[in-house]
């Protein structure tokens, strides 16, 4: 699956600051960083509930906001970037 | 069209905070805020360029960062939540 992982951290306290680099540090094992807070992700549907129950765990559900879209498979190929936005490579070993 | 937008905008300058604002407003002019710097976007072709063109013309290209990915039919009603996001309703009247 190709996978739109956006996040939203409170980071007014020093607890979000260390959410925000733990839901980074997480998204990194899964996929590209692609913006500050956008990740691609390539993976099958446990790797993703795995990836998600782990950032459940991390996340204040009061105060963080998480959204993971799919995409079509050429979802990563086909972004239109403007500015410093570059088309960024995966590697398809990913998929276990 | 089904539009998910992301923009990273360098903001360490008042300038920089400017054109966060402006893009956002932009943005706001096209459809639904859901992140702080993510917008779900539904439009045509012609709308789309129009905004585009409208973002290019407002961003430095030097520091900033524009992504457009293009979601399937369903892609606002699909998407995976977690702590704070919610599904956004969208006005299906701004398809003109």
């Amino acid at each position: 699956m190709h996978i739109l992982l956006t996040y939203d951290v409170n980071t007014t306290t020093p607890e979000g600051r260390r959410r925000l680099r733990s839901v980074a540090k997480l998204c990194e094992g899964y996929g590209q960083r692609v913006q500050k807070s956008v990740f691609e992700i390539l993976s099958d549907e446990p790797g993703l509930l795995k990836l998600l129950d782990r950032i459940m765990r991390t996340i204040d559900e009061e105060a963080d906001s998480i959204r993971v879209y799919r995409l079509p498979p050429d979802g990563f190929t086909t972004v239109r970037t403007l500015g410093q936005a570059r088309l960024t490579p995966h590697n398809d070993a990913l998929i276990l």
